[in-house]
């Protein structure tokens, strides 16, 4: 069973251009580094178009895997921890970050 | 281009045994009143297997539809605000609800 990770970013202060600076610093450094995390299957990053109810999300992004091993081994390395660091630079305190599982229905 | 509907659910108070109830009736009473919704082409939902980062998240669904006309739709229709009712029951203040459109890379 494929595994995914789930990352969610609430809206940072600052307004309009507190948003652009994120949307700029997620795209040209952070993806180019999760880019490089071993067993990285592909990802899918999503703009919140409308919000209706709790938190105040801004972009979701999905990061698969090939199953809950190559997803561990992913958060354990290098490449993830540079990411992390990165992260924590351009949207600290923003950040929900969750591995799914899909739930039989 | 297709429309998701993204839930995502906070860890009710009550460990475990409030955990399993709200499964089970997000199951058994909510989850039959989405499939009600008109224009909704499929449902994911998955479980927190992990939480690594921010809110403690336990479970994330996806709905999705054909396009953003079709999504608004339904957030309009008498089908969902039931469900809305619904889990305002089985879950109240534990949801964040998003409309995501996907994002050029």
């Amino acid at each position: 069973m494929t595994a995914t990770l789930l990352a969610l970013y609430k809206r940072p202060d600052g307004g309009d251009e507190a948003l652009a600076t994120f949307w700029r610093r997620y795209r040209d450094e952070h993806m180019p580094l999760i880019e490089k995390v071993p067993g990285l299957r592909g990802t899918k990053i999503s703009n919140v178009a409308q919000h209706y109810s709790g938190e105040d999300l801004i972009a979701v992004t999905e990061m698969h895997f090939d199953d809950r091993a190559a997803l561990d081994a992913a958060m354990a390395s290098d490449e993830m921890r540079a990411a992390g660091r990165n992260l924590r630079e351009i949207a600290p305190g923003l950040l929900t970050l969750v591995a799914l599982e899909e739930s039989p229905a």
